[in-house]
Order: C-alpha cells, then structure tokens, then sequence
C-alpha cells in the first residue's frame, strides 16, 4: 500500500516525511501534477460496477486499489510543464486526476474539499468561535465608515490581508501592519479589508496538529514588531505546554474543519492566555522541527503510513 | 428570513425562480459576486464569541441572521467588474464573501465544496456505480495503448471532454464524437481523453432532482446523430415516468453527492434501458420546464423558501 505525495520538485519538507517513510519501509510515488501528462502517465477505467486506475511516474506504477493516503503538500497546477499548457488542458487534467483520486477509498492529508473551506480566514474565525478559542475582534469589510469605527471602538488595530500576499514576481511580502482610528480608510471601498483588534504580545505561538498529536511551540517576541514573520527576533521556537482548553479546542476545531493536519497561530498576550489568530491547513512544520527538535515529520509519516479506509 | 441568489445579471432561468419568490412573498436578493465592491457592500464582524454580517445591493440589506438559503446559480468571479480587477482583488473578494456566508447557517443549492467535488466527471462515474446506476464502460486516459484497447473491446465508442468545452471567444462547440478502434490514438498523450461504449439510443432522459422531487422528460432521439444536444431531432421534451429502481439511485446519488440540486442525463437503449451519462449539478432546467410544463423553477422556489436550518 503506497502513500502519494503531491508535490513540487523543490520541497525539504516533504524530503523530511519521504525520509521517514523510507526508513519504515512505506511504499511512496512522489508526483507533481504539473508533470501530467508528459512524464506521469495516468488511467482508470470504469467498468462492470467497479474502478480500477493506475498512475505512473519515474518507473513506478501505483494501483488506487493499493493506495494508502494522499499528502497533498505543495502540488503544482495540472499540466503546468505541459509542452503546449493551457486553461483547458489544465482543467482536463485536473478532471483526470483528481476526478480519479476522489473515487478511490484512500485517506487524505487534508482532502481538496476540506482544504478550500479551511482557507477562508473569517470561516476560520467563526469556527474558532464555535470551538471555544479566543478570539480577537475582526471585521472584515468594504464600508470606509465601519473601519473606521472598528477603529475607533478599539484604538489599536493590525490590518491583514484575508488571501495573502498579492501574486506574482518578485514576490511581495504584506506584513500585518498596525493603525489607528486616524488612518485614511477610503481604500476600504476598494477591496475588502481584514481589521483585527492588536493583541500585544509576549510570545508567537505556532500549534501544529497531525491527526489529533499536538506540538506547541513558542516563541519570544520584541515587543517593538508586530509580524514576527518577517525578520529576525533574536529568540528561536522552543517547545511549550498545551493547556487543556487549548487541547479540547484544537480537536473540535480539526473535527468540525475535517482536517487532519492543521498549523494553528495563536498570539500569547502580556498574562499568557493564547489568542487565536488562524489556523492554516497546509501550515509549514519544517523550520519548528528544527529549532524544537519536535517529531513532527514522523508523526506526519506515521498518519500517511496508516491503512485505507477500504 | 431573505433568499439569496447568487448570479450574473442575464439569467432567465433564475427570473424564473425569483418570480416564484416573489408570488409567494419570499424576500429576495440577486446578486453577482463580479459587482463587489463597486456597486455591492459587505460588512462582517465576528467579536465576542459572536458573528454579524450584512451585504447590501440595490438599496436592500441583508444580515447573515435573516439569511435563509443560499441559490449558486450562474456567479461571476468575485470582484471581475471592478474598475482595477486583479487576480489579488478577486481572491480577497472571494475571501470576504464566501467566508462570510460559509459562517452563516443558511442552506444551500449547492454548497461549492459539494459542487466542486461533483463536477469530477470520473467521480460522478464511481458514485454512479456505488449507487447502483448502469454505466457505460467509460476508460479515462492518457495512454494511448490503453485507449486503443479499450476501443478495440467495445468496437464503437464515444471520445468526451471531461470539463466542458475549451474556454475563450467565440464560444466552440465540442460534440460528442463517435469514433472506432482504427481511429489514431496517439494524441492521448498529450492530454487525458474520456472514452466510453456508445450505447444506440431511443431517446435521451433529463432527471431533474430538486430535493428530493424528481422530474423526468425524454426526448425521441434521431437515430443518426450521437450528442442531441446540438441540432433539432424533430422532437420535444416531454414528461416521462421514473422508474423505481431509478428514483433509489437518484435519493441515493444525491445523498452521497450532498446536492441540493442535480440534473441527470441519461441514454434510453433500444430495450428502454436507462444508461448514466452525468449528473450536472447546475444543469440548465429552463428548456424542460418551457416545454414539458412541469413545475421545477417552483420547486426550486419552494426549496429555497423552507427556514434556515438555524
């Protein structure tokens, strides 16, 4: 039973759980969408009530019959390297692999469908709620005038984007940046803005859950930066304790989001209580394991190395 | 308690549904993500375990709490009309407004995460078959051995594209095509193709399924010609019998398909055998309810108009 991991070429993080699977003798096929159809070949035929289908690169042959679990990591678009690429081959492509992945009985790491909703950042919020975290104040919001009273209700407020960086090269880093109520909020009509009550804090904390294993990690802050992720703090991640609200809330949140890898962000204020700030689904855990020493690779390839549901 | 219709401006099938509401004194917004933030307001704030949200067009107002059902019929891309669209604009606008009604309790037709699953033409195949529809032997490809194969065992079969036509201007046509065991295969390899065993039909079956009412029409088909869809038969759509053992394939389907709304196409065999094609999940109804009579735009309404689920 072979464990698939849809990825890129240039991945150490998914060399780390290759590694591992390796080491526990697991079967892989490491694939890029982006190399269908030139150098992966794929098939399915239904027929006679059943399925059967078969993907095919670097030499290797995986039957969906004999398929364990799906990583989807860092998967380039269908069909992208294709000699003549276009919108169509693409969505052909995806049909083809994706429409074949789906019917097979394998578990996913997280499932395409999962992933999308998990991506919404105020779904995020509102499931944060619902499971009991702490959450700062958010609006989100293309009305100037109810920004600016946001604003003002709170004095202090970091403004995010919900997406992401803008794409495209160079690529663009978009720091969450603090305002106050005497900022020019007209741009708001222009695109939606994302405004989050500033949470001063004493640490980042970075929670990674692998079906259900949890691994906190901390740390420090300077106190005169709001993003920590961009630039260096002069502290590195150490491993923390996972308070048991925290715990019984990260399983309702997996649970409610159907997902079963999740990289939760939270924001340890000036009396240590943690605040939830997202939870992204295809969060990296490379650079904690490193700095914490954490098994999160090994968990990651122990979840993947599981039997099929069948 | 308001439905909202998702859409583009020109759509007659979805006036259809709002003069429904409209009769039956159902609140109602239409409106088109493509209009956001220009000529459509949006506003949410999730703050103390709680969650407010309002979009406003054309001088109405609704809040998430007063939202009963959520119609995706034909939307544009989210932010499209803006006076500066960008692929960044589109992703945040999709952020803001589908973040906000996924954290709403309202029902949908269809949820775009059970959409986005059951457009997988190869999905739909394996659910068909889980759900005890008869199929068309059907190979998806990209070998061109294989494809031969699987022509050379059926000796006549149909080549499909999976996703549709290619996108772009002006619109192309891509019918059905029947094709034989001679035929060059080699450009299976530059692009995955769908096979499947041409079944001679009598007649073509639109199932239209609004949940759970089923509505049937059939159509007499001209016996020289493969896909009915382009071109005059000489016939009309009329209204046709469910048979039982289609009705519990279709609850089935559905079921399993998380879909609110579907429209099945069936082949009709020379034995008045039903053969699975696909199942649309925003198949067009308005040419079967113009020519048949049978209510379905009142379905559709009276689904839209049951409570939240709160």
């Amino acid at each position: 039973m072979t464990v698939l991991i849809l990825t890129s070429k240039d991945d150490v993080t998914a060399d780390m759980v290759v590694t591992r699977l390796h080491d526990a003798a697991v079967p892989v096929m490491r694939l890029d969408p982006a190399d269908l159809p030139v150098n992966t070949l794929l098939s399915a035929r239904y027929a006679h009530g059943d399925f059967e289908g078969l993907l095919s690169a670097n030499g290797h042959v995986v039957s969906m019959g004999g398929l364990r679990s799906v990583w989807v990591r860092r998967p380039g678009e269908p069909a992208a390297h294709a000699d003549e690429p276009s919108a169509w081959l693409t969505a052909e492509t995806r049909q083809a692999l994706f429409g074949m992945l789906y019917s097979a009985s394998a578990r996913w790491m997280n499932h395409p469908r999962e992933a999308e909703r998990a991506r919404l950042k105020p779904w995020q919020l509102r499931t944060a709620h619902l499971t009991g975290f702490a959450v700062p104040p958010t609006v989100v919001t293309t009305v100037p005038r109810l920004a600016r009273q946001f604003a003002e209700e709170y004095g202090e407020v970091v403004v995010k984007s919900a997406s992401g960086p803008p794409p495209g090269e160079p690529p663009m880093a978009l720091p969450t940046t603090l305002i106050g109520p005497d900022s020019d909020f007209s741009g708001v009509a222009a695109g939606p803005a994302l405004l989050q009550r500033y949470v001063p804090k004493r640490a980042d904390i970075r929670l990674t859950c692998v079906g259900g294993r949890l691994f906190a990690a901390r740390k420090e802050a300077d106190p005169d930066q709001v993003d920590g992720r961009y630039g260096d703090t002069g502290h590195t991640w150490e491993p923390a304790e996972v308070p048991d609200r925290i715990r019984k809330s990260v399983h309702d949140y997996v649970d409610m989001a159907g997902l079963a890898y999740a990289a939760f962000d939270f924001a340890e204020d000036e009396d240590g209580f943690w605040w939830f700030l997202e939870c992204n689904q295809s969060g990296q855990f490379g650079f904690v394991e490193l700095e914490t020493g954490q098994p999160i690779s090994e968990a990651v390839a122990q979840w993947l190395s599981r039997p099929a549901r069948g």
